[in-house]
This record gives C-alpha cells, sequence and structure tokens, in this order.
C-alpha cells in the first residue's frame, strides 16, 4: 500500500515526515534528560536483560553443545540491548515494573539476534563481521547458523509463554504481537523487500517500505510487550507502538549515515557496506542533510507521543535522544 | 541422556524394544480397523487441513508475494498431512471435534514444512527434490528459503496462538508445547545431530536419539495438542505422548527401510540419498529384517499406549498400522 501513489525520490524531506502522521504542533523534545541519568539507566537494564537472557537460554554444555553455543555465541556477542531496553522502560513508563517484563524483552532481543544470522548468512548479506566479532556461519559454518538461528526464533515464542499474562492482555495477545512484528508481514517482509531491491534503483517510499519492517516493527513490537506487561491502557499502548515506530524509523536513518560516515572499527561491522551492496540508503537518496534532518523530525514525533505518558516516560524519551544522537 | 550406559552396534533387536518402556504385556493390534474406512477418513481429515492451512496463511498475492508464494509452495507441495491428520484423531479420541483441533494442527505441520525447507538447503542436506518437485531453494533461491522457513515458523506460532484455550490447557501451555517439540532440545537438536553424524560412525544409541529428536517430538507434539484441543485428561494426554513417541520412532524406520527399497519414483523424493550421504540408518546398523521387527514392535507399543482410550482411538489405531505397512 505503501508504494502507491507515493511520491519517490523527488520528494521533500517534508514528505517522510507528514506521510508519518497527520501535521500537528509538535512539542520540542524534552529538556528533563538533563536530571536522568541514562549511562547509568542503560547499564542496569542492560544488566537486567543479560542476566534474564542468560537464564532463560539453554546452557552452551547442553546438548547438542554446538547449538547452544552458536546461539549463545551471537546473542551474547556485545549487542546493545536496545529492543530489550526499550521494553523495560516502555513497562516503568507504564508504572510496571521490569521483573515481568524481562520474559517479553528477553524474546524481542532473541528474534532480533535471529534476524542477524539470517541476515549475515552468504544467500543474503553475506557478511563476515558483526559488532566487531565474526559472523556466526564464519564460526560454526552455515548449517549450524541457519539452525542457530531457528533456535533463538523458536526459543523466543517459549520465553514469551513464561510470561505472567495480565488482566488486559492475555499470553494469546502477546504472542500474537511477537508473531506479527516477526512474520512474513513486517521484519520478514523487510528482509525480502531488501534482498529484492539490491542493485536496483530503489525510491524512498521503497526505503522507508523496508526501514518500517525491517527495523520500526520490532521495536515498536517492544515497547508495545513492555507497556502491555505494566497492564497498561489501550491510549498508552497505541502511544508507544507510534513512539516505537518513529524511533525505529529515526534509528534505521541514523544507521545509514554511519555506515557511510564511521570506520568499520568505530562500527564494530563493516562500514560502507551499503554501497558496496548498491543498497539504497537515506543519504544516497535525498542526501545526508536532509536525512539528518529527517532523523531529527522522526523524533520529534516519537516525543510528542509520549505526552500521554505526562512526564513519566523519561528514560524512553532519553533513548530516543542517544539513538538520534549516537557515533556508533 | 540416551548415550550413556547403552549398548549400541551390538545391541539386540530386543534392546530397542526394551529400552522404550518397561517391558509389559503387549496386547493384539487391534482388529477393529477391519469396518473403519481408513482412506476415507484421511481423504476427509486432510482435507479438513488443507482448507484450514489456506485459510491461516497470507495469499499468494499478498506484499511481498515472493515470500507468501514460497511459504506456499512447500507447505502446499503435496505433503501427507500426517501430523495434521494424527493431531485431529487425537483430538476425536479424546471425544473432541476437529474444529478446536485446526489451529493447533496447521500450526505443526508449518513447523514440519520449516524444517524440511531448512534440511533441504545446501549447507544441510543439499537435496534438489521433494515430493517429487523441485526443493524451495531450487526455485525461489537460498535466501529466499530461509526466509520461507523463518516465515512458516513465526506462522506457525501466529496460528497457534488463534486456538481457543480450554479449562485445562491455556494457550501458554499450547505455545510452550509446540515451542519445546520445535526447539534446540528436540527437533533442531536432531537436525544438528544428525548433521554433525554425517559420515561418522554411528551407535544404535545416537541413531535413536537422532530419530526421537528428528521425527518422534513433533508426532507427539501433534497428537498431544489434539488431544488438549478436546480438554483431554491428564491420563489421556500422556497416553496420546506415548503414542506419538512410538508410532514417531516406527515411522522414521520405515522412512530409513524405504529410502533403501524404493525408487525415488516411488518416494517422490530422491532415493538411496542415506547410503550416499553415508548415514546411519536402522537397516545399515541392524540390518533390514530386524528393522522391519523392530518397527512391528514400536507399534505395538504406540497400540499398548491406545488402550486408555477404551476403543474411541480407532483413527489413530488405523493410522498406526498404515503407517507401518505403507510403501513410500
Amino acid at each position: 500500500m505503501l508504494l502507491n501513489g507515493l511520491p519517490s525520490l523527488a520528494a521533500p524531506a517534508e514528505f517522510f515526515y507528514n506521510a508519518v502522521m497527520p501535521a500537528q504542533r509538535i512539542p520540542k523534545r524534552s529538556s528533563g534528560e538533563g536530571s536522568f541519568d541514562l549511562s547509568r539507566y542503560l547499564n542496569s537494564r542492560t544488566a537486567a536483560a543479560n542476566r534474564a537472557l542468560d537464564r532463560f537460554l539453554p546452557k552452551a554444555t547442553t546438548k547438542p553443545a554446538t547449538i547452544h553455543q552458536a546461539m549463545r555465541y551471537s546473542l551474547f556477542a556485545g549487542g546493545k540491548r536496545l529492543r530489550p531496553v526499550l521494553c523495560l522502560a516502555a513497562a516503568e513508563a507504564c508504572g510496571g515494573a521490569i521483573e515481568p517484563a524481562l520474559p517479553l524483552a528477553c524474546a524481542v532481543e532473541c528474534i532480533h539476534t535471529y534476524s542477524l544470522i539470517h541476515d549475515d548468512l552468504p544467500a543474503m548479506d553475506n557478511d563476515d563481521y558483526r559488532r566487531g566479532k565474526l559472523t556466526n556461519h564464519k564460526v560454526f559454518g552455515e548449517g549450524i547458523a541457519v539452525l542457530a538461528g531457528d533456535g533463538l526464533l523458536t526459543q523466543a515464542f517459549e520465553i514469551a509463554a513464561q510470561c505472567r499474562g495480565w488482566p488486559r492482555y492475555s499470553h494469546r495477545d502477546v504472542i500474537r504481537e511477537l508473531a506479527e512484528a516477526a512474520g512474513s508481514l513486517q521484519l520478514i517482509a523487510g528482509q525480502v523487500a531488501d534482498l529484492e531491491g539490491e542493485g536496483k534503483k530503489t525510491s524512498a517510499a521503497q526505503l522507508r517500505y523496508i526501514h518500517e519492517r525491517k527495523t520500526s516493527a520490532l521495536l515498536r513490537c517492544s515497547v508495545r510487550l513492555g507497556g502491555m506487561s505494566a497492564n497498561c491502557t489501550a491510549a498508552q499502548l497505541e502511544a508507544l507502538g507510534d513512539f516505537g515506530y518513529h524511533v525505529g524509523l529515526a534509528f534505521q536513518i541514523i544507521d545509514d549515515i554511519l555506515d557511510v560516515t564511521q570506520t568499520s572499527e568505530q562500527l564494530g561491522k563493516t562500514a560502507g557496506k551499503d554501497v558496496t551492496a548498491q543498497k539504497a540508503t537515506y543519504p544516497s537518496i535525498v542526501g545526508m542533510e536532509r536525512s539528518r534532518k529527517i532523523a531529527g523530525e522522526l523524533t520529534d514525533r516519537a516525543f510528542a507521543a509520549l505526552k500521554v505518558f505526562k512526564g513519566k516516560a523519561v528514560a524512553l524519551g532519553a533513548l530516543a535522544e542517544y539513538l538520534l544522537k549516537r557515533d556508533r
């Protein structure tokens, strides 16, 4: 649907911005983060997510050891834990605790990691490095890498099913939320479109179609699941979805920019690979300056969505700001 | 655990048989199937499963069309629907209807099909034909084949989550049952062991380890989920698990035998590939005659498990008999 009737290459920067949601007054990004220690927050929530992941995953010695080593290799390869942290921050924004959100936060991270393992395969993006380490198939071979991805995807649902369930949200709702975001209409659709677009001329609308699915869908899912774990209201759930969607798009544009401007060492993965693979990116379609502007505007939209939390979503706001300004 | 302290190559046929469960009087296989029209039953239940699968899967025209065509290509490539039919028959044995069992029957078939697509990949078994048709990656390419498998695995959980839930079994129980059977300790573990065993000397105990995981786990899950959909008792659930486990092992031994004795045309897939791939099979380890004997004994065990249904599991019994005597 997004591919029909939309302007493509010639679209002004504002197209992306306005198409996202009806024009409205966008509040300035909150300045409340001054008193919020994001670094400390990130450390503590990342550690909580890591401990939970270690608890939920079979041990590296569990037979057959190869598969559990391979699953853990990628899961503990130094990922930023962005999705779990967003999930926990969303739970907290809704007045919840992090404990009930942890199974959902971990489930999302398993899905994210599986998608990276499969995307890195020779038949897909054919990447040798990820987060400064050899990719899964370079260490364990292609067969085991496929199976390690399969294992993490399956494990995600097993972990998610361990959540409590809440008055407003059942296990059924949680599984559906996760499966839809990871499924062939979202996460997988994005990878398909990405794969099929390589070497072809890509319009801005097509690029956004890919970003919405490859990145936004799972970020949106992360914060929505966090909200569910706090038994959030329908209005809060919608706001979280809005927030995750816009943060996801901004995040991906920044990723595209960093791919051009940073070195492989800085990124911990092969830099410049979008150019090499002739992949369309925001900088290549609308230029660097406008890409930055769009990312900023999308982040503003994300902030606007947090209004409903009346100042209680400080961590989510700080995370959005951090993601916009990051250099790796 | 199965690999420890068990006899291997030198084991008598009875080893397999006795190791399965404590020795007890095995009743003769029921002769009640004489009046049961299995062919008609298979046709009607297969058709119901096919209709439901078609309903649950995104249409082939749903964007991105490639992935949905690829998912449907393998899902509707003429599979026997053994797992869905066993699931429905289990529901009926417990006094349930087929309608509430259909989401679970379809979920299991999606998982089965995903595992075939990934197993056929060049990095795994490298098979060109399956059910008389080109394998998924031969038609759609490796990248899409990986994603089509991923899509079906994800879809399985989305479909399963659409079940009703029952007084004794929640969505949580259903998802856990499915994820455990498909996970890195069962289905995936079997494929890992299979992959790692190629070209190596395999003991009978190792071979059973593989069969239990690659085949029995999902068959066992199919009938247990069918029972759950009929809100079965704990005793019925255990009996179904027992039945599925033994039918699964027998099924795989027969598969090994047919791989040697039938032609590719008869099987609709590459015959003799176990020999070519130097894979251990029951015939290669204990000989053809004893393999047949073991398959028969395992089927007897499956029948014994049906005792608790007091004659109401006619379809399950007939299916077990049919699977033992099939020639393709």
